[in-house]
């Protein structure tokens, strides 16, 4: 790979990790390009006209070219690695998992993650509040159903370790941010050990 | 392909139509099981053990194993055709779109058009009728950054029609019914013509 890569991020985000910990698995170095998304920096008139037209991160710049979407941005560094399994139908499920991570899991377990750590309940809309429940009990299933599929497995898709696992580690090792109880799911705990041990794991560097 | 491919599937459910769609486009038949999602049929202790342990369809079946995720499915059904872009950068921008489906486009056009046309707003809860506006703003926005990207463009990603294209285009084309209004958006309707012309384009039989 010839071109520069540079990850625009915030250092705080789940989604920004998981092209972190891909990139680090693979010992592919990256260029990191820091924005306070609190402070909106992600939403100024150039970072909209150059960077990612939909105001978020993070995005993966490839030379001249610009990659949003966190889990498209792991595939490409991925690409022709072990991280993407060989079978056809381990491929695709394990962008099953990847699927299931932005519906089922990230719009659960990082929102209230974000919403407790960061923006504070006391600070949340009435809408907001309301939706806690709701969103506590969705993260629940998310990880109800992730215990169950690593019931006499290792790893979520194929027989060793893939994108599908570096995705949903980066907000399930996170969650107990957000109020969940990791400690009731003993599977995925297991496994969140056997990511940490990973040969060139790293850990995220803020909370 | 030697193995048996069944979709098991609710046929007015976009998510669903996409699977047929690609399949279709493939020229690759597809057995079909229907299920009424609004009765619970995706939700009983059969389905739950059998098919898919997160009470959702579709689910596409492949001999013995099932897949669920509509985008995984596409993926699946698409792998080694001209659906899925031969280029790096191109592979993982097609999946970039295909994220920013299931993350910003999904949970608010379709979601929308669930509620509106399927559950009827006099039987929402007071929590989803507040939402409504939020999800009618992040739809407007989820077509504004399509119409945006399609400036010059015919295509989502790379230079032909690929898995972006179908999946995007199985809850634009429907997006009416969840009160958006998509003639607003010029380059979007452009393109829901260019699919709609495409050979072995199949229409989605139940709106």
């Amino acid at each position: 790979m010839s071109e520069e890569l540079v990850l625009h991020e915030d250092p705080r985000s789940g989604n920004c990790y998981k092209i972190r910990l891909t990139a680090a698995l693979l010992g592919q170095p990256l260029r990191r390009v820091g924005y306070d998304i609190l402070r909106g920096e992600t939403r100024t008139s150039e970072f909209l006209a150059r960077v990612n037209g939909n105001g978020r991160i993070p995005v993966l710049q490839i030379g001249a070219r610009f990659l949003p979407e966190s889990n498209a941005a792991c595939w490409y560094l991925a690409d022709g690695s072990p991280l993407i399994p060989a079978d056809r139908f381990d491929r695709a499920d394990m962008l099953r998992w990847m699927f299931f991570e932005q519906y089922n899991h990230e719009p659960n377990i990082a929102t209230l993650r974000f919403w407790l750590l960061y923006l504070g309940e006391s600070n949340l809309t009435a809408n907001q509040r309301e939706q806690i429940a709701m969103k506590r009990a969705a993260g629940e299933e998310a990880l109800r159903v992730m215990d169950e599929h690593l019931v006499g497995r290792e790893w979520f898709a194929g027989h060793a370790v893939s994108l599908a696992d570096i995705i949903l580690f980066a907000y399930t090792h996170l969650a107990e941010a957000g109020g969940f109880r990791l400690g009731d799911y003993g599977q995925v705990c297991r496994w969140l050990r056997r990511m940490a041990a990973l040969p060139r794991f790293e850990a995220m560097d803020e909370a």
